[in-house]
């Protein structure tokens, strides 16, 4: 139709039923893995002053979506979690604080809907702000991702570590002038995307790097691997002259401790390729990427959704990202306060995908409503009496539904258990009536019992 | 803080942690009777097609929303659910559905943040779609709103019922002109904010209506009752001539009748001065009240938070409202099918209001975590301790906590117990080690016991 037409266009999508089921139970298992660690949750409005989102996000910023000026202060959607919540702490003086968040946000981005990109989306971020000693709540942060990743059951995943100074340090090793950083910063962060050999291209010919300094760089970015690789690169003769890339590193030695502590390490992977694009990491950044076995389901999901495009049929990646940012709330605070924090996003929308796609493939049949019986008659004129059950029902706690029509068939109120996977069907009929019971009936094995009406016969059916 | 004004003149809020502890209470009990009853849910974007919106709202439309033109299609934030859900519908082809829908919504009104109205703010609705039988859906929309007003405790309430054809056949019978029908009912909607007196002047100074008309209607509106009311209107020699109004009161009657089988007729009466104000309703309307015992508290609420404001600690007034639209799913369907619709809207920033003054009011302590157990130590050097200790309580299902400090104060560590209200702490000491077991304390009384460390721990402490 063309409103479904516009919808496309304009880059967002509706959530069906069934898809909300789905996404309940992420956000279950997920609202619960936080609220396991302690967090509490806050809220903020869906749009901000432009003026809190303007000099955030870098390029990027081209991607913000603009309220039109209809009098009053300049507004713009929210583009991420992050920025709203230092401008809360900052605005609310709150120096600490374990908060998480789930909440939609918006990017005028190319929308891809194959891949479950859209311009609307949701982000769940949990962090943790406050001044404490190193690295003990980076490592409650990977330890939830390690939590969340495990319990959604996507498949095996590994969760890349690494240091904007470590990083920042190489770059100043290797010989990359301060002033590039943070663009040759941007190319490394391709390589999960892009070949080395162009990267290195686009470092050399569109960035203007010597090929030398490029090839320290990819000599560094190819390595991997878990504390010892940290402690061989203090040791190493060219890193260990850059003092951050020191103290990056000795709390990536540091972080690995606690790691081992929580007993997560056989998932984390130290990897001095991992770069992220945001300017606002200060420290330790991660990201959570799903391995082929679990990414091999999107893939399929959209070859089939959108017929010949290849192009789409890309590998999720990243499900899990996020890192440490000790400046961005001090941009808030009129005399420049900082509150360290540290953070993740859970990548909630491809997570979404897989779920989705894993339902499409079980047999098993997701429930759209939780209802636990439904109340029919086999005869005519008895929807008074179907109504006033059904309302002792309700009052009983008990989810039940009754069809709004006097006489419906039984035929069609059985077939609206069968389809909507109602368990149980309560059947009034005149003889019962007289007789003071009620027919209770599985709808999967057809089984009967009689039970007496009675205000008992509802607390009973909280049993089965 | 200039930040915090700038909110205040955007008449948007933040909420903190507490208020959204008792958010997720409130939206718990609301979505259990929601789910209870059946309902699905579904999720539309926060914008829409500028055109979707248009032409839905009558005068109400130029509080909406626009977004910035930056290319592509005309958007606007959406301004209810029910229009949304309306596209929803046609856009998908769907003729029948029970679904609930809780999001934000945008209004550009004059924010009055003491009264709890702001810009952007919660709805809640729970509709009916699909042809049926007259009036038990509807009779089940009250049914709810009677089942949440009550379990959320609010104090006293009333559920005012009419029929839009009820109004419209009074109108016709008391001779106002067809084309003066819509603005004399925006009129009679005003009597609960105002007079009767002040109510009949602006029919007949303002609208030009004469003043027999509007005695007469006067004399409509003061009526109240329950199925006799409607009975004795159906004998009306004036009434009685309106197709309409009998059409309606004949309905009246028959929704008392599943409204006695649902025993909710305590709070629900007829009312023929209920009018409200949205265009697209077709049949039945209702609209929920506290009665002033319920609404005393926000009252002093306003009178607390602005002084000298005397204009704002007005009775908080409705707190549900809905109707039958028969109409509106058509305007979106290419071919113009329609849908019929009855459903409820929850004024859940009302309810928030009141228990957010309730929860001040009374001395106990709302709790932002769910924390069970905080693992803490008594002496120095144990964080490989506490650490390990709380990945096992963590890995167990409990929600635990330990401070991010290598070496914490006991004294600090129970304080931070104290100030969340958890009701455990795990106490590690070098002497407890040793015997492999952990002094468990209740916070509150002091007790301690030990217990022996291993995987068997952390499902005892469960049992607690």
């Amino acid at each position: 139709t063309g409103a479904q037409d516009s919808k496309g266009k304009i880059g967002t999508r509706d959530y069906n039923p069934k898809q909300m089921a789905i996404r309940e139970k992420v956000f279950n298992t997920i609202i619960s893995c936080f609220k396991r660690h302690g967090a509490e949750t806050i809220d903020t409005p869906v749009f901000e002053l432009k003026e809190t989102l303007t000099g955030k996000y870098g390029e990027d910023s081209k991607l913000i979506y603009d309220l039109k000026d209809q009098g009053g202060e300049l507004l713009s959607l929210r583009y991420d979690l992050t920025v709203p919540f230092a401008r809360y702490l900052a605005m609310n003086k709150i120096t600490n604080i374990k908060r998480y968040h789930i909440a939609k946000v918006y990017r005028r981005d190319n929308p891809a809907m194959t891949r479950g990109r859209y311009r609307e989306f949701y982000q769940c971020d949990f962090d943790i702000a406050g001044q404490y000693d190193a690295m003990i709540p980076d490592a409650e942060c990977l330890k939830i991702v390690y939590e969340i990743l495990h319990e959604l059951d996507l498949g095996d995943f590994r969760i890349k570590v690494n240091d904007r100074r470590i990083l920042d340090g190489m770059f100043a090793v290797c010989g990359v002038p301060d002033d590039k950083f943070r663009t040759i910063c941007s190319t490394v962060d391709k390589l999960d995307k892009m070949s080395w050999e162009d990267v290195k291209k686009e470092m050399v010919n569109e960035k203007g790097l010597s090929e030398q300094a490029a090839d320290q760089i990819g000599e560094y970015v190819s390595m991997q691997g878990g504390m010892d690789l940290a402690e061989h690169l203090l040791q190493d003769q060219k890193m260990s002259q850059s003092k951050q890339a020191c103290a990056g590193l000795s709390d990536i030695k540091l972080l690995f401790s606690y790691l081992q502590l929580f007993q997560v390490t056989d998932k984390v992977v130290f990897d001095l390729s991992l770069a992220r694009g945001l300017d606002y990491y200060t420290g330790v950044i991660y990201e959570a990427v799903l391995t082929q076995a679990g990414v091999a389901s999107v893939t399929t999901e959209a070859q089939n959704g959108a017929p010949g495009s290849t192009e789409e049929s890309v590998s999720v990646g990243s499900v899990a990202g996020g890192g440490r940012y000790d400046g961005l709330v001090g941009m808030f605070d009129p005399k420049g306060r900082k509150v360290p924090c540290v953070g993740v996003s859970i990548g909630i929308e491809r997570i979404f995908s897989i779920m989705e796609q894993k339902a499409e493939v079980s047999a098993e049949k997701v429930r759209t409503t939780e209802v636990q019986v439904m109340v029919a008659s086999a005869q005519k004129n008895l929807l008074e009496e179907r109504l006033k059950l059904t309302a002792e029902l309700w009052n009983a706690g008990i989810k039940a539904e009754v069809m709004y029509k006097k006489n419906p068939k039984l035929l069609s109120q059985l077939q609206h258990c069968e389809e909507s996977g109602i368990p149980l069907v309560a059947i009034l009929g005149e003889q019962e009536l007289k007789d003071g019971v009620v027919k209770l009936r599985v709808v999967a094995t057809r089984e009967e019992v009689s039970h007496t009406v009675d205000i008992h016969t509802a607390p009973h059916l909280r049993t089965i």
